[in-house]
């Protein structure tokens, strides 16, 4: 029986998206159990009487957006987050999931979860679309580190690569390297460096990645510096935000003839927004930590939330953090 | 009477391409003189008798995209690119333009025709698309330093500044700092540091810029280091392409009627394309080097040629280099 500790406090929706979607998978995971950090008199009352496989945990207080990441999680010691967290270092739960501050989420995994002995840093990964195909592949880092080593890449690619291949089902999965050119000697020094350790190691590793190649499918797994990966995350979202937006005001604002050929294709519309809706790849993983930590984006909704506790319950059964344990325990 | 040396070869659609872009500008540019380096039976047959304001230049090489660009320069003495590029070197023309190698133009610029006294690095600079207007934006630098330093980001701020007042007319520019954070003191040690730079300096300096929200038009001037920088602008293309292309085959392949809903809305279409259609914001702008080297895509086209031609001749009418030579004398 696994748990699963769940911040119902952070992000836009809670707690109300958090408990919609745990009342919906709970079905579906009937060996799993939830427990609720949070608000208990709001979270009693939104889930009424249907409260298998539910704990609740009463806490009083919430970590805001705006907060300072670390002195949020020293000085809130009875928020949603820190309390989840707590709960699952002392092994009363096995894995993380909040919408909250991503910043105090990471500073949660790393300082109170704690990191996996031999990793030299844990590294944030989401899985993005792809063009031709529904796999998507992982990115890692995305900016749980401004500043990033050669080693750091390799360690990320070594555990974005396992992870591929154990809760996405990629076989052999392809890892290539964000850089600034397809040729071998590109990038700065760490590029540089992070190419030779990709290519001496034991993945798949099939070279660099360019910036206008990253949703062409071409690997299953991309490392990237954490400063560069969160750059380029953003910018997916800003640019298919904006594009979409645009495509939006033009069908609206051509006159009555464009409204109408605009009402026509709106199943084919549908279908390019589901494509580019993240909600169905599930949140951004923190691969390093003792346990899995995962976070979906501040204005999920329901729909996000449940895809992201199936995802939480994959990475729980194929035990991959006991694999990493093992894996970078001979390196210290 | 200005100058602008033409590399007629570089390029997917050389030479047609930049021979008709030279026949269309010419008109409008009475006072400009062109100078077309290349295959000169070709060049002449196809300009025809119409060739007032133009000269050619016999070359027998032309460098390729896949030659490495500063071994290239070197060895290829007699191609289009160099040779044009000794051209301006010598003062017989003020500016160059070519389609071809990126890092073989970089390169021309960088050591054939040098580095302005006191500018730390040149920078290579193109103006984007944003959202809400069609003023665009500049972003700098987009690849020509794998590396960076904060002086070098803000050398880069001040001359986009410059650039977006003199030749886009803007008021003042507004400069951001792409960076992961909002917070003054987010990024590495190059990014705060650089913060800290831009703060100090006598530009209009708005504060750091996230990956999401380059296209929304807060800032008109964005620094940012190199290698960031190219993944971000070659990001945006890959994933508007993407979308573009998902957008195509939704509504091609999902039946008659959405088909013919298709139809209906195709102006407005043609206007969101427009409206990423780099064509117009012209070529992107090597920037700290003695003369301007402007590029533009190598799949390029008569039309963006024709705009960056334009392009150029505003930067030779506003003097740009002459202004950058003096502010940045007073720093050796």
């Amino acid at each position: 029986m696994k748990t699963i500790a769940i911040d119902a406090m952070g992000g836009e929706k809670a707690p109300e998206a958090v408990i919609k979607a745990v009342l919906r998978v709970k079905k579906e995971l009937p060996h799993t159990q939830f427990v609720l950090f949070g608000d208990q008199t709001k979270i009693k009352s939104l889930l009424g009487n249907d409260i298998s496989q539910i704990e609740i945990v009463n806490t009083t207080e919430v970590i805001k957006d705006d907060d300072e990441p670390v002195k949020a999680i020293r000085q809130k010691k009875d928020s949603s987050l820190v309390v989840a967290a707590q709960f699952v270092k002392q092994g009363k739960a096995d894995a993380l999931f909040s919408m909250g501050n991503t910043g105090a989420i990471l500073a949660s995994g790393i300082f109170i979860i704690g990191r996996i002995k031999g990793v030299a840093r844990p590294g944030l990964m989401p899985t993005l679309p792809v063009k031709n195909s529904d796999d998507g592949f992982n990115m890692i880092d995305v900016g749980a580190n401004a500043k990033s080593k050669p080693e750091y890449l390799l360690d990320w690619a070594k555990m974005a690569s396992y992870y591929a291949e154990k809760v996405r089902g990629i076989n052999n999965p392809r890892v290539g390297l964000l850089n600034n050119g397809a040729e071998n000697d590109k990038g700065d020094d760490v590029h540089q460096k992070a190419y030779q350790l990709l290519l001496d190691s034991k993945l798949n590793f099939i070279g660099n990645i360019e910036g206008n190649e990253l949703l062409d499918g071409k690997a299953d797994v991309i490392a990237t510096d954490g400063f560069t990966g969160n750059a380029v995350l953003k910018n997916i979202e800003g640019t298919s935000g904006v594009l979409i937006h645009l495509l939006k005001n033009s069908l609206l604002n051509n006159g009555l003839f464009v409204k109408l050929g605009a009402l026509m294709i709106k199943k084919a519309l549908k279908g390019l927004v589901s494509k580019f809706d993240v909600d169905k790849y599930g949140g951004a993983v923190l691969l390093g930590v003792n346990a899995p930590v995962v976070k979906t984006h501040g204005r999920s909704g329901e729909r996000a939330v449940y895809f992201t506790l199936k995802q939480v319950d994959k990475i729980l059964q194929e035990k991959i953090i006991d694999e990493f344990k093992a894996e970078f325990a001979n390196k210290e």
